[in-house]
């Protein structure tokens, strides 16, 4: 176990979901008291109870005020704390539960705000004086006294912002999946599970579509550099470490991983008039409206001097996008406007594209060897991305992890 | 309606059960404020809510830290505060929510501490600015800077402690009933409702089975002398003013009303030895364990110089009572230990008992001309209360509501 450290265990919704279960989470709690060290828990609200509450709101005004918003679905996480310090107290644990406004001093909108500060005394109080401390996650008090809560997924982050508050050794999110995998295991049984990855690659991974953590909260570990564990709630497993660089004994492929997503639709405009003005007329309206667009092509259209648009939109605002670009037709100048769901993002990541630019080839390579067609591409520092038809994604995922060596046992 | 006032409108678990209700709510707060009255609303959780997060706890911990308790159990109406606040916005109404610990300073024991003291300033700025305040009852903030709950009914206690913390001119209760009735109209048909009842009789009525409002909050509102009024949130009908004293143009009978309580259990001791000290040694074990005893009767036993020893105690306590008589049975020194639970406390209550001895006598007339055996009585200035058999109470209840002209109409 080495020396006691300051640690932060996160759980989440399925594992506080009821009596039995926040009954086994306070047993891991209090293994990790016994051994020393000084543990701060922070809790999900039970699994489907935020969104029981997010409905209330609903049902009661279509266009709610965030911050009475924010004190309705703040109390899930109120409940889940009381709970698991009372249990933890039963089974012979000093502990004790603290309000999101006790602790976390929130900023910006109600609904999606940001941690600004923890109130760190009082947590090293009851540290130091042997007291497990249980906080809600995903809330805090805003700058004009109210309950703040920090958007969907939003206890991750809490968990890492008070990890860095109390200057904690390490901050370890429990889920229900035992760690960060190469890929999805439903797709590729061969899948293995990384012992470690960077800040950067999880970054990426999370925006390609893997859903381990919430983005906001492994960029936040990265600029504490507070490194995480991703380990099970419910199996006794070694899970993934996050951290800002990989252990120099640590033999891992180039590639960290292979993600699909499957949450964006292509949008095609085509012959438009003016090919320099057309993306920024097309772009604006959606901006306006806070829709992304991703997987930018501009192509040209035989023989004529026009050409065809094309990009991707998340699917959940492909409607709104399409009636903004409706609306938007005569300044932006285009002949049809069409759209298909039926398309997936297939993404590598790891931090050896940096120094590596062959792997990008390889990509493109395994997939042209299996006849599938790339729509689109793009590419950050450590990550290539294409766009392929929903139908090859499981073909082109099972190539590319067997192309770039994931299939393979290591050490 | 007269001159703009200040008013707390409080609504129980029934009114709050579910956004339908809600709204209807809403619209009753709404007609208060367009009547240019300043409203400050106090609320509980939806019905139901708050037994879920007790069994919960219990759950969790058979002993749990009353601590964790009241921050899992204060979370009811937190939810319903935010969504009361924003249906009032979504009809046009200009209101806020507050939390508990934003407002409520409280003291004593946590799961059922007193109010200390109203934040008032908060609540006179939003309400001179238009606002409407919604405020969830039953919590406050403890000497600890900790959630505290004020005990089960606590919410009545809450709205009588804002209104007068604000210098409300009255604080209306809307219940699932629509006022104080002479008596329980499950048993009398004809029983009528009180458009007046004094502080003092109002207490001696909840203090005798009567279940309108929290017997706290009556006590609370007579040393602050607040005006309540209570009123059904279902129906549109006048309800009853609770006041310091009946108005002068109010005809009233002397007697408001007649309770029967059914929540009691008699306990016989035996031929007991010591005359003198044994009522002292029965009561001592059963005080030290908070049991409270009532009704006493020493009756001597035909030709011995010994007597029995009879009391009555809450039925939910008899178990434990019974079962610490039997531990003191050497210092209290009695033959038999018996019990019976069919029986039952009526009680007439009314100023008029002040300055009419007669009544006393009405009631036992009453009661003999209809061959009901009393057990034992008691009075206080305003109270007469005698202990029947269960049996008996439909019988003695409508022949003491028709005996003190009860089933008249009257204005």
């Amino acid at each position: 176990m080495g020396e006691p450290q300051r640690i932060v265990m996160k759980f989440g919704g399925t594992s506080m979901a009821g009596i039995e279960r926040i009954r086994h989470v306070a047993g891991l709690v209090s293994r990790e008291a016994a051994a020393g060290n000084q543990v701060l828990v922070v809790v999900s609200a039970m699994a489907g109870e935020t969104d029981r509450l997010v409905q209330l709101c609903k049902e009661a005004a279509a266009l709610h005020d965030p911050r009475e918003y924010d004190v309705v679905v703040a109390s899930g996480e109120q409940v889940t704390s009381g709970l698991l310090a009372m249990t933890l107290q039963n089974m012979g644990v000093d502990a004790r539960s603290f309000m999101g406004w006790q602790l976390v001093r929130a900023s910006g909108v109600h609904g999606n705000a940001r941690v600004e500060k923890i109130e760190a005394g009082l947590l090293d109080e009851a540290l130091t004086g042997g007291q497990v401390c249980v906080i809600p996650g995903f809330q805090g008090v805003s700058e004009d006294g109210r309950v703040a809560t920090l958007g969907r997924g939003g206890s991750d982050t809490s968990a890492v912002a008070i990890a860095a508050g109390v200057k904690a050794d390490r901050c370890d999110i429990y889920t229900d999946v035992d760690g960060v995998y190469t890929t999805d295991p439903r797709i590729v049984p061969k899948a293995r599970k990384l012992k470690q990855v960077t800040f950067e690659e999880m970054l990426e991974l999370a925006g390609a579509g893997a859903k381990v953590l919430q983005v906001r909260s492994v960029g936040l570990a990265m600029r504490e550099n507070m490194p995480l564990r991703v380990v099970s709630a419910f199996e006794d497993l070694p899970g993934t470490e996050i951290v800002a660089e990989l252990g120099e004994d640590m033999e891992r492929t180039a590639i960290a991983g292979i993600a699909a997503d499957r949450n964006e639709a292509r949008i095609t405009l085509t012959r438009i008039k003016d090919q320099s003005g057309a993306l920024a007329d097309a772009t604006r309206p959606l901006a306006d409206a806070g829709i992304p667009i991703d997987m930018i092509v501009h192509a040209a259209t035989e023989g004529a001097g026009q050409s065809d648009l094309n990009f991707t939109v998340p699917r959940p605002s492909l409607a709104k996008a399409l009636s903004l670009l409706e609306d938007a037709r005569d300044d932006i100048g285009y002949a049809e406007l069409k759209s298909d769901d039926r398309i997936a993002k297939i993404s590598i990541v790891g931090v050896g594209i940096r120094s590596d630019p062959a792997l990008s080839s390889r990509m493109f390579d395994t997939l042209a060897d299996r006849q599938i067609n790339i729509l689109a591409a793009n590419a950050s520092e450590i990550r290539v991305s294409v766009l392929i038809g929903e139908e090859d994604v499981d073909t082109a995922v099972r190539a590319l992890h067997s192309a770039f060596e994931l299939d393979q046992e290591q050490e």
